[in-house]
């Protein structure tokens, strides 16, 4: 068995805190070796002095009684120069400022692995950036499988199809566990007439939503996932912006737009019903639910995130529950019928395990030896 | 950019002739550098000595007539020894006797890609022998992604979700393309009659059964998916004799158990249909579909392929269509939906595709290093 890789871990967040648990136990314990663990403020080298092991109950505390104060270059340089290096940094943040300093690290030898959409969803010039500092152009691998659909396999899955030569024709899908939820909800095969604002408040009630629900329904986080997608195929649009390049139809009802807070958003959201009630009794009368999708189609040069309308025995009306991701691929190969992964597409545990198969191959990368 | 890696291909029928054609296709082409070639009884060194190209409408009038006679030792020899070595071996046979060879090929230190399912679901002591032959017990990697659901991402998943630490409870699927299109079409939510006779002569003409259509019926080579499927999930049951220890429900209609030949039992099929009749209308008074499936069902320590019943707004009856195959994946992460993946699960191009994404795997590990 290979030496364990240096991982360091920054982001203690819900996701942050499930690679930390899913690193310390053990089909993955073995593997790797987690030599830092950080949040926002604080670090905290490890293994600790005093020989007591990590877990996930007790790093809060010691981290808020231990840690030192947090500086991004000096952990790159310790999975540079570690016995074991080059390790792999895992940007478990929602940050900004991290995936700007992606270029830096991964020209240090330093492999990264993310759930964090921003450096990958935003202007082109970052992008390249980072490809041009990463493998095949360098030694150090970047992987982000979790950026989209979290623990199911879409990027591993577009990546497979473009390298070995498939044309993709379209991609199509429910990105948003929120927005799948809201509308499973809302416009059903068997029909009903729960209000829109009804759904959205059952949907921040059970956590389904960001603490402003508008960061969900602005359609931001679709338009970033389909961006991530967009630059994985050749001959899509360059997409200058990233995400902001996108046209990406909000959800904040045209009546609301003037809403200064979330809780007047929210105080005020029956008078946006109205809006959706019409759109779902137009789809109705037509034999179709409602659905807000992202689409990639390449054929077309278009790239957008929106509301469309599905016939009843379409899979985005008839197969798709809950909270669930769905992502159709139409390609050269998969057609007339499209290969289609479905499941949660949110959530921290299956989140952390997309970045966790990306750690493990990185982990595969670096133990295979050519003799 | 690190020099291609080279390959040997064995086996030059469907899904050979797909494989050949993607390596010499320019995404794959600048990175492997095809050695050899062979079908059952000749194979072909190159490059050709008189620098003419190989292509996929030239390779075969050249083998018959350049060919030398087939001989597997000095195969894997050429890739044990080339100065880029090790290379991969791509098994692309039906054979029974390659994958015998795969540990003696592998502690070679040969990788091995390959569609050929017998080496995985046969005998659990040939299984053995591979695995200690291989990657992370030596460094030579064996790779079948194909061998199940062609090129949707099966096999790869399964292996995420258990390196990773998830907890499989039950995968269950429609395994068989010919046997999805027999039972889409047989048996479908809004109704019918049509005879199972007819729907089995149809997909025969068609080409989407095997020449002899009990080779399909039988079930063997969903229960040795099974097999596969089930030695990648710890605490499932050993599986001594591999697909044959499986409990397989045989299409084969009672009455027609004594055919002698395909040509009579095709004559005979219609003696059949009254069963499969009672089946439908059985299932139908439930509100069920009838559909043959696999089950790895971890809990309750059982494997089996076998036909069963679904609701008529369950995914197996709503969202399968043509000859998809649809695998679900109820773990404890994926709870209680499950993650499911759908697509074509047979063809040439797609089971090509499943080899040739196993080949890029491969390229990046060889071209990943640590320093």
């Amino acid at each position: 068995m290979s030496r364990p890789v240096p991982v360091a871990l920054l982001g203690l967040g819900g996701v942050g805190r499930a690679i930390l648990s899913q690193l310390l136990s053990p089909p993955l314990a073995s593997r790797f070796q987690l030599v830092l663990i950080a949040n926002s403020r604080q670090s905290l080298s490890l293994p600790l002095p005093n020989s007591v092991p990590l877990t996930p109950s007790n790093y809060l505390p010691i981290l808020e009684q231990h840690g030192a104060p947090l500086d991004v270059p000096s952990i790159v340089s310790v999975l540079s120069t570690h016995p074991d290096a080059p390790g792999i940094f895992i940007d478990s943040t929602g940050a900004d400022t991290i995936p700007a300093m992606y270029p830096q690290i991964l020209s240090m030898g330093v492999h990264i692995v993310t759930p964090n959409k921003k450096g990958f969803s935003g202007s082109s010039e970052l992008y390249e950036a980072i490809n041009a500092s990463a493998y095949p152009n360098t030694t150090a691998v970047v992987l982000g499988e979790s950026t989209v659909g979290a623990g199911l396999p879409i990027l591993s899955t577009l990546k497979d199809l473009v390298a070995t030569g498939d044309e993709i024709q379209r991609i199509e899908g429910v990105f948003s566990g929120t927005l799948s939820y809201i509308f499973n909800e809302f416009s059903k095969v068997e029909g009903g007439d729960v209000k829109f604002s009804d759904v959205v408040k059952v949907a921040k009630d059970k956590g389904y939503t960001e603490p402003d629900p508008r960061d969900d329904l602005s359609g931001t986080d679709v338009a970033r996932k389909l961006t991530i997608l967009s630059r994985l195929i050749p001959s899509t649009p360059l997409l200058p912006e990233g995400y902001a390049s996108i046209p990406t139809q909000s959800l904040v009802p045209p009546v609301l737009a003037d809403a200064q807070s979330k809780e007047e958003y929210l105080d005020r959201l029956t008078q946006g019903d109205q809006y959706f009630d019409d759109l779902r009794s137009e789809a109705r009368k037509e034999g179709m639910v409602v659905r807000y999708v992202g689409v990639v189609d390449v054929e077309g040069g278009k790239v957008e995130a929106k509301l469309a309308k599905y016939p009843f025995d379409h899979p985005f009306a008839t197969a798709l529950k809950g909270s669930d991701n769905i992502i159709s691929f139409h390609t050269k190969r998969y057609s007339p019928r499209p290969l289609i992964i479905q499941g949660a597409g949110a959530g921290a545990d299956v989140t952390a395990m997309g970045c966790t198969s990306d750690l493990i191959k990185i982990h595969e990368r670096l133990t295979t030896r050519r003799a």
